[in-house]
């Protein structure tokens, strides 16, 4: 059945929300999450107590939703199982464009009792044609608009990114590790068991939303495969489209039994078949992040020939090993880049055969830029530096900055910045602070060797399949 | 030819050292890094504008290493290459038990000339049993004595790990990415090109060292091959040994050659060698900090059954998959213990068959740790936590860790903990903090799933190989 999708509309842009059944335990966190939002919130509560204690907070509370006058656009409901039914009653009746079931205890409880209530709510949301997200899910997040799927999600700007994911726990990680890095949210959905609303609606809903260009998804299971598939290749033709399955092993499927009741196939017919629509399969949560970051920052990438610059001599050793293995050329340089290097380039210390490790001419780095972003026998330009060379010589980091910058602005070629760093704070700051001048100016970070290697390869693929298309 | 044991004591174990031919740029670093040494520290010097900055920060310096009466344990050389074989001629007329060459520029700048000066300083050293480190590298870290290979390395106090690496940067991000995880080291040596002393020379030391109860290497390659599997084979029988191997594809193996000018053979080879050595071979820095780590905190891992705990919905997914891939095994818990569990476990947003996501269970994770710990069905406990919940309920994160204590007490099967977390310094503060916790109650934490995953299926396969050996 084709879902509404001007209500769905409603629902990812709601003008006013209602909390229904939120409780002390833990200290009324939808109604607090929601706390952001910028349109009219209300909650649906009996207890007296609970009242006292959501009026406190400022915030109207009616005994029933049907006592509301104006339309609701989003129902989030947090109540227990057993009263699930007698809430979406209310919701029929009173006609809200869509309703999220954070409430828990259906098919992914594995018991017949469980799947039967679900059955029964599901037939009932589909007769009176109501959007029903969820059940067992975190919902909606809106960022711009500042409707939250937990509270230490920002508010108040929106990125570019629709994401779909079966876990609420991804939904929120990706939102959070992805804004490290600038991949920001437009519009989140945790979707849960996927029971009336499926992956297909959202991405279908996503796909022709104009505020989102790329498009991440989580997913567990996929109940109607043909459907899904169609959307996907109609949407991935548009936007990139990238996908994280779980359950890629049977221990992996077992679990998603249990987390949302959906059944995963064999995973390489899978990635198979989400290759053919054009998009991309991941492997894990970093491996999503890195990917949307090198979409989203990075210009088309349309060779696979890399020049590494930057490391020392053991790093360019692992850099080259990590790019190789991820299925990345990286080729000698030209012979006119060799040439023009010879004439300032010192080799104490140094190498510049690709990688190339500056060693003892860190100080005229910028100059060797220039002449590897000119260099006609590589496609794209990975930059490594790492806080130990920062303050070698004094100022290194600004001058990197700078030149990078300057490289970037004629730059014909994508550039890249990978920063290896110690997992203490100080150094997590350090290079967070570095991360965002990098990105200011168009160049992405990423934290690791092989992520990065991952990252690029994955976007040329991206362009790859999409050439194949004859886009 | 066999080095002098003797000798290379004396050189990591220095009461005496000189600093020779250290710069104004940059500061001074050598005699600064080594301000931390307990014993005596001499500098030689013969500016007489660097002379008197020099005795301005306390240290003694001579205009030559003869004037110096007691015996010298350690010179660290960082003159330009043109002045190296004064210097060590200096060092062969003073007696000196070992040189560290700091100073670069020869065999691994790939020209004749650099060549030739490496050749004529090795058969110079050669002749006199001089025990020559490098050149072209970091040398000698002993914290507990304070020698140091830069100056934000610890001191005053040591661990149980030896480390020998062919890379002066992997030898520092290794001590101080190790120390995250309490993988300490008590001697690290960064030896370069490897000329007079090479790996196997290193490796055969520390393996006779009381004090070094692990060894970690990172090798770019190994000139006398047969000589190194026989050190190796004997010390690998005695303790346990850990290598990284750069140059693990042919662009790896390029940059090698204008880093340490070392060979790197075909990487399968090396494996297989190295294995059958009883030693773990491991791709990259992190799979090495993480190995030492399980290899140093872990009781012997016998099986390859694992029960995972903890996690989100979506977070058991992933584990799941990680630990699947990673080859180890991911069975039904025992009818006893689902029994048990059955009597007190709400499967209401939760599931239990493993792995298990405690959901709103969490109040009553102990009692469901403890069921755990005595399932019959798996060999090894791995707990799942991220600051996420670590507040939900109130006071999770310390019921928690006062859990985790408990059970580790009594524990029979290894257990281990895994924290994912955004890399925001704050979540990597809270993470540190908790890590610490649970180190001091001798569980080892991982940050990802899939490095978690590896390390136990790294350490398995160690006490595997032990197994095979008859130990």
């Amino acid at each position: 059945m084709p879902k509404d999708l001007n209500k769905l509309h409603r629902a990812f842009n709601p003008r006013c929300v209602a909390v229904v059944g939120d409780k002390v335990e833990p200290h009324f966190s939808w109604l607090r999450t929601q706390s952001t939002f910028q349109g009219k919130l209300y909650s649906i509560q009996i207890n007296p107590e609970y009242i006292q204690r959501i009026e406190a907070m400022g915030i109207k509370n009616y005994t029933s939703l049907l006592q509301i006058e104006e339309p609701i656009d989003l129902v989030i409901v947090s109540v227990p199982r057993a009263v699930a039914m007698t809430v979406l009653d209310d919701c029929i009746a009173k006609g809200v464009a869509a309703v999220h079931f954070y409430t828990s205890g259906f098919g992914e409880t594995g018991t017949e009792e469980g799947r039967e209530m679900e059955q029964l709510i599901v037939d009932k949301a589909n007769g009176a044609g109501l959007n029903l997200i969820g059940p067992n899910c975190m919902g909606i997040f809106n960022p711009k608009l500042g409707i939250r799927q937990n509270e230490r999600q920002y508010s108040g700007w929106a990125g570019p990114v629709g994401f779909i994911s079966q876990s609420g726990t991804h939904a929120d990680t990706f939102s959070m590790e992805g804004h490290i890095y600038d991949v920001d949210i437009n519009k989140s959905v945790s979707f849960g068991n996927g029971t009336v609303l499926d992956s297909p609606d959202y991405l279908e809903y996503f796909g022709q939303d104009p505020e989102i260009k790329f498009i991440g998804m989580y997913l567990e299971g996929v109940r109607k495969g043909a459907r899904f598939l169609s959307v996907l290749r109609e949407v991935a033709a548009r936007k990139p489209v990238v996908i994280w399955k779980g359950g890629q092993t049977e221990v992996g499927a077992r679990a998603i039994a249990s987390h949302t009741g959906s059944l995963a196939g064999p995973h390489a017919v899978w990635e198979a078949a989400v290759r053919q629509c054009g998009a991309l399969a991941v492997d894990n949560l970093e491996e999503l992040v890195d990917t949307m970051n090198g979409l989203i920052h990075l210009p088309p990438v349309r060779g696979d020939r890399v020049v590494l610059a930057g490391g020392s001599g053991g790093q360019s050793v692992a850099v080259a090993d990590a790019f190789v293995k991820a299925g990345l050329s990286v080729p000698p340089l030209s012979q006119e880049s060799y040439d023009n290097l010879e004439t300032f380039f010192s080799l104490v210390g140094a190498g510049y055969r690709n990688p190339v490790d500056p060693g003892s001419n860190r100080a005229q780095f910028g100059r060797i830029l220039d002449v590897l972003e000119q260099d006609t026998n590589t496609d794209n330009l990975v930059l490594v530096t790492w806080p130990g060379v920062w303050e070698h010589p004094p100022g290194f980091k600004e001058s990197l900055i700078k030149s990078a910058k300057a490289i970037k602005k004629r730059a014909a070629k994508p550039v890249l910045v990978i920063m290896p760093h110690l997992s203490t704070p100080d150094e997590v700051r350090q290079t967070g602070d570095v991360r965002r001048e990098f990105l200011e100016a168009g160049i992405p970070a990423f934290p690791t060797f092989e992520r990065g290697a991952r990252a690029l390869r994955n976007v040329l693929d991206f362009y790859r399949l999409r050439a194949l298309r004859g886009d």
